[in-house]
Protein backbone atom coordinates (compact mmCIF):
# COMPACT_ATOMS: atom_id res chain seq x y z
CA UNK A 1 0.00 0.00 0.00
CA UNK A 2 1.41 3.70 -0.79
CA UNK A 3 1.83 5.74 1.97
CA UNK A 4 -0.81 7.87 2.08
CA UNK A 5 -0.22 11.46 -0.13
CA UNK A 6 -3.57 12.72 -0.48
CA UNK A 7 -3.59 10.76 -3.79
CA UNK A 8 -6.90 9.04 -4.38
CA UNK A 9 -7.23 5.52 -3.35
CA UNK A 10 -8.80 4.09 -5.77
CA UNK A 11 -6.86 2.64 -8.83
CA UNK A 12 -8.40 0.54 -11.87
CA UNK A 13 -6.57 -2.51 -12.66
CA UNK A 14 -5.95 -2.18 -16.13
CA UNK A 15 -3.26 0.86 -15.05
CA UNK A 16 -1.90 -1.41 -12.72
CA UNK A 17 -1.54 -4.22 -15.19
CA UNK A 18 1.75 -3.60 -16.79
CA UNK A 19 3.51 -1.63 -13.85
CA UNK A 20 7.04 -2.10 -13.73
CA UNK A 21 7.95 -3.36 -10.18
CA UNK A 22 11.48 -2.38 -8.45
CA UNK A 23 13.51 -3.39 -5.50
CA UNK A 24 14.27 -0.49 -2.60
CA UNK A 25 17.61 -0.67 -5.01
CA UNK A 26 16.09 0.64 -7.84
CA UNK A 27 16.10 -2.31 -9.87
CA UNK A 28 13.74 -3.67 -11.84
CA UNK A 29 12.33 -7.03 -10.46
CA UNK A 30 9.52 -6.99 -13.05
CA UNK A 31 5.98 -6.08 -13.67
CA UNK A 32 2.50 -6.83 -12.66
CA UNK A 33 1.44 -9.26 -15.27
CA UNK A 34 -1.83 -9.62 -14.02
CA UNK A 35 -4.45 -9.16 -10.81
CA UNK A 36 -6.23 -12.43 -9.46
CA UNK A 37 -9.84 -11.82 -7.65
CA UNK A 38 -12.09 -13.74 -5.64
CA UNK A 39 -15.10 -14.32 -7.61
CA UNK A 40 -16.26 -15.25 -4.27
CA UNK A 41 -15.69 -11.86 -2.13
CA UNK A 42 -14.55 -8.90 -2.69
CA UNK A 43 -10.87 -9.53 -2.00
CA UNK A 44 -7.62 -8.93 -4.31
CA UNK A 45 -6.81 -12.59 -3.58
CA UNK A 46 -2.79 -11.37 -4.59
CA UNK A 47 -0.99 -9.74 -7.59
CA UNK A 48 1.09 -11.88 -10.77
CA UNK A 49 4.62 -9.92 -10.89
CA UNK A 50 6.39 -11.10 -13.71
CA UNK A 51 9.72 -11.96 -14.29
CA UNK A 52 12.93 -13.25 -16.20
CA UNK A 53 12.23 -14.66 -19.16
CA UNK A 54 13.69 -13.50 -22.90
CA UNK A 55 11.37 -12.37 -26.16
CA UNK A 56 8.47 -14.10 -23.94
CA UNK A 57 9.91 -17.43 -23.00
CA UNK A 58 11.35 -18.83 -19.57
CA UNK A 59 9.12 -15.88 -17.43
CA UNK A 60 8.08 -16.77 -13.95
CA UNK A 61 5.60 -15.59 -11.82
CA UNK A 62 5.58 -14.59 -8.26
CA UNK A 63 1.61 -14.42 -6.15
CA UNK A 64 2.30 -10.94 -4.20
CA UNK A 65 0.29 -9.46 -1.69
CA UNK A 66 -1.12 -6.50 -3.18
CA UNK A 67 -0.39 -4.79 0.16
CA UNK A 68 3.21 -5.42 -0.69
CA UNK A 69 3.16 -2.71 -3.81
CA UNK A 70 4.00 0.86 -2.80
CA UNK A 71 3.73 3.25 -6.00
CA UNK A 72 6.66 5.27 -6.06
CA UNK A 73 5.83 8.43 -8.65
CA UNK A 74 9.16 9.10 -9.23
CA UNK A 75 10.38 6.00 -10.16
CA UNK A 76 6.87 5.39 -12.24
CA UNK A 77 6.23 1.87 -10.89
CA UNK A 78 5.89 -0.45 -7.69
CA UNK A 79 8.54 -0.68 -5.13
CA UNK A 80 8.40 -3.73 -3.07
CA UNK A 81 10.64 -3.79 0.39
CA UNK A 82 12.30 -6.83 -0.36
CA UNK A 83 16.06 -7.86 -0.98
CA UNK A 84 17.21 -9.51 -4.13
CA UNK A 85 17.84 -12.90 -1.99
CA UNK A 86 14.59 -13.00 -0.50
CA UNK A 87 12.84 -12.71 -3.84
CA UNK A 88 15.26 -15.21 -5.66
CA UNK A 89 13.95 -17.67 -2.56
CA UNK A 90 10.28 -16.99 -3.18
CA UNK A 91 8.01 -19.36 -4.82
CA UNK A 92 7.76 -18.86 -8.59
CA UNK A 93 4.90 -20.35 -10.70
CA UNK A 94 4.19 -20.97 -14.45
CA UNK A 95 0.64 -19.03 -15.15
CA UNK A 96 -1.79 -21.56 -15.16
CA UNK A 97 -0.40 -22.85 -11.96
CA UNK A 98 -1.52 -19.45 -9.82
CA UNK A 99 -4.90 -19.81 -11.08
CA UNK A 100 -5.66 -23.28 -10.58
CA UNK A 101 -7.23 -24.89 -6.98
CA UNK A 102 -8.47 -21.31 -6.24
CA UNK A 103 -5.31 -19.51 -6.64
CA UNK A 104 -2.72 -22.26 -5.82
CA UNK A 105 0.09 -20.24 -5.57
CA UNK A 106 -1.19 -17.65 -3.31
CA UNK A 107 -1.06 -19.81 0.64
CA UNK A 108 2.36 -21.02 -0.15
CA UNK A 109 3.39 -17.13 -0.96
CA UNK A 110 1.44 -15.31 1.29
CA UNK A 111 3.15 -17.42 3.95
CA UNK A 112 6.53 -16.71 2.52
CA UNK A 113 5.95 -12.99 2.28
CA UNK A 114 4.39 -12.14 5.59
CA UNK A 115 7.75 -13.09 6.84
CA UNK A 116 9.25 -10.29 5.43
CA UNK A 117 5.90 -7.71 5.28
CA UNK A 118 6.79 -4.45 7.07
CA UNK A 119 3.24 -3.79 6.87
CA UNK B 1 -20.86 -13.74 -7.16
CA UNK B 2 -21.34 -16.86 -8.98
CA UNK B 3 -23.36 -20.11 -7.93
CA UNK B 4 -20.67 -22.39 -6.73
CA UNK B 5 -20.24 -24.75 -9.60
CA UNK B 6 -16.84 -26.61 -8.47
CA UNK B 7 -14.44 -24.04 -10.95
CA UNK B 8 -11.51 -22.26 -9.35
CA UNK B 9 -12.61 -19.04 -7.95
CA UNK B 10 -9.47 -17.07 -8.80
CA UNK B 11 -9.88 -15.20 -11.93
CA UNK B 12 -7.55 -12.40 -13.34
CA UNK B 13 -8.51 -8.84 -13.87
CA UNK B 14 -7.58 -8.84 -17.64
CA UNK B 15 -10.00 -11.61 -18.34
CA UNK B 16 -12.87 -10.00 -16.30
CA UNK B 17 -12.42 -6.43 -18.07
CA UNK B 18 -14.27 -6.73 -21.57
CA UNK B 19 -17.01 -9.43 -20.78
CA UNK B 20 -20.41 -8.15 -21.61
CA UNK B 21 -22.90 -7.83 -18.94
CA UNK B 22 -26.29 -9.20 -19.53
CA UNK B 23 -29.73 -8.99 -17.61
CA UNK B 24 -31.81 -12.18 -16.64
CA UNK B 25 -33.96 -11.75 -20.21
CA UNK B 26 -30.33 -12.13 -21.90
CA UNK B 27 -29.82 -8.29 -22.83
CA UNK B 28 -27.23 -6.80 -23.34
CA UNK B 29 -26.74 -4.05 -21.05
CA UNK B 30 -22.85 -3.41 -21.69
CA UNK B 31 -19.66 -4.87 -20.72
CA UNK B 32 -17.10 -4.52 -17.71
CA UNK B 33 -15.06 -1.68 -18.64
CA UNK B 34 -12.98 -1.72 -15.74
CA UNK B 35 -12.19 -3.22 -11.95
CA UNK B 36 -11.47 -0.45 -9.27
CA UNK B 37 -9.10 -1.54 -6.47
CA UNK B 38 -8.82 0.24 -3.31
CA UNK B 39 -4.98 0.77 -2.84
CA UNK B 40 -5.11 1.48 0.99
CA UNK B 41 -6.84 -2.69 1.24
CA UNK B 42 -7.51 -5.67 -0.16
CA UNK B 43 -10.46 -4.98 -1.80
CA UNK B 44 -12.01 -4.39 -4.96
CA UNK B 45 -14.24 -1.00 -4.48
CA UNK B 46 -16.20 -1.98 -7.69
CA UNK B 47 -16.70 -2.54 -11.34
CA UNK B 48 -17.37 -0.44 -14.00
CA UNK B 49 -19.91 -1.24 -16.14
CA UNK B 50 -19.87 0.79 -19.69
CA UNK B 51 -22.93 0.78 -21.95
CA UNK B 52 -24.69 2.82 -24.25
CA UNK B 53 -22.79 5.20 -26.77
CA UNK B 54 -21.79 5.23 -30.63
CA UNK B 55 -18.49 4.52 -31.83
CA UNK B 56 -16.95 5.44 -29.06
CA UNK B 57 -19.25 8.68 -28.00
CA UNK B 58 -21.48 9.16 -25.20
CA UNK B 59 -20.52 5.65 -23.44
CA UNK B 60 -21.44 6.05 -19.59
CA UNK B 61 -20.87 4.13 -16.99
CA UNK B 62 -22.15 2.41 -13.69
CA UNK B 63 -20.45 1.81 -10.05
CA UNK B 64 -21.56 -2.07 -9.31
CA UNK B 65 -20.75 -4.24 -6.61
CA UNK B 66 -18.48 -6.92 -7.56
CA UNK B 67 -20.73 -9.54 -6.23
CA UNK B 68 -23.38 -8.47 -8.47
CA UNK B 69 -21.78 -9.95 -11.06
CA UNK B 70 -22.55 -13.70 -11.76
CA UNK B 71 -20.75 -15.58 -14.93
CA UNK B 72 -22.95 -17.50 -16.68
CA UNK B 73 -20.99 -19.80 -18.75
CA UNK B 74 -23.77 -20.32 -21.51
CA UNK B 75 -23.92 -16.54 -21.92
CA UNK B 76 -20.17 -16.01 -22.06
CA UNK B 77 -20.59 -13.62 -20.14
CA UNK B 78 -22.10 -11.63 -16.35
CA UNK B 79 -25.87 -11.56 -15.53
CA UNK B 80 -27.38 -8.69 -13.31
CA UNK B 81 -29.98 -9.51 -12.00
CA UNK B 82 -31.61 -6.26 -12.13
CA UNK B 83 -34.33 -4.92 -14.54
CA UNK B 84 -34.25 -2.59 -16.90
CA UNK B 85 -36.22 0.44 -14.82
CA UNK B 86 -33.95 -0.27 -11.92
CA UNK B 87 -30.50 -0.01 -14.27
CA UNK B 88 -32.33 3.28 -16.02
CA UNK B 89 -32.79 4.59 -12.55
CA UNK B 90 -29.33 3.68 -11.35
CA UNK B 91 -26.34 6.65 -10.89
CA UNK B 92 -24.06 7.22 -13.92
CA UNK B 93 -20.84 8.65 -14.26
CA UNK B 94 -18.22 9.47 -16.83
CA UNK B 95 -15.43 7.76 -16.15
CA UNK B 96 -13.16 9.98 -14.52
CA UNK B 97 -15.76 11.53 -11.84
CA UNK B 98 -15.71 7.82 -10.85
CA UNK B 99 -12.27 7.25 -10.01
CA UNK B 100 -11.76 10.66 -7.92
CA UNK B 101 -12.45 11.41 -4.66
CA UNK B 102 -11.87 8.05 -3.31
CA UNK B 103 -14.05 6.50 -6.03
CA UNK B 104 -16.85 9.44 -5.73
CA UNK B 105 -19.39 7.27 -7.53
CA UNK B 106 -19.03 4.43 -5.24
CA UNK B 107 -21.05 5.31 -2.39
CA UNK B 108 -24.51 6.48 -4.20
CA UNK B 109 -24.05 3.50 -6.39
CA UNK B 110 -23.82 0.58 -3.71
CA UNK B 111 -26.62 2.31 -1.88
CA UNK B 112 -28.25 2.36 -5.11
CA UNK B 113 -28.18 -1.40 -5.83
CA UNK B 114 -27.35 -2.54 -1.94
CA UNK B 115 -31.84 -2.04 -2.20
CA UNK B 116 -31.80 -4.79 -5.27
CA UNK B 117 -29.26 -6.97 -4.19
CA UNK B 118 -30.83 -10.65 -3.24
CA UNK B 119 -27.29 -11.75 -2.03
Amino acid sequence: MPTPSGHTRAIVASRVTGTRVYNPQGESIGHVEDIVLDKMSDKVMFVVLGFGGFLGIGERYHAMPWSMLDYDKERGGYVVTLSREVLEKAPTYELNDLLKQDGAGQAPSLDYYAKFSAH
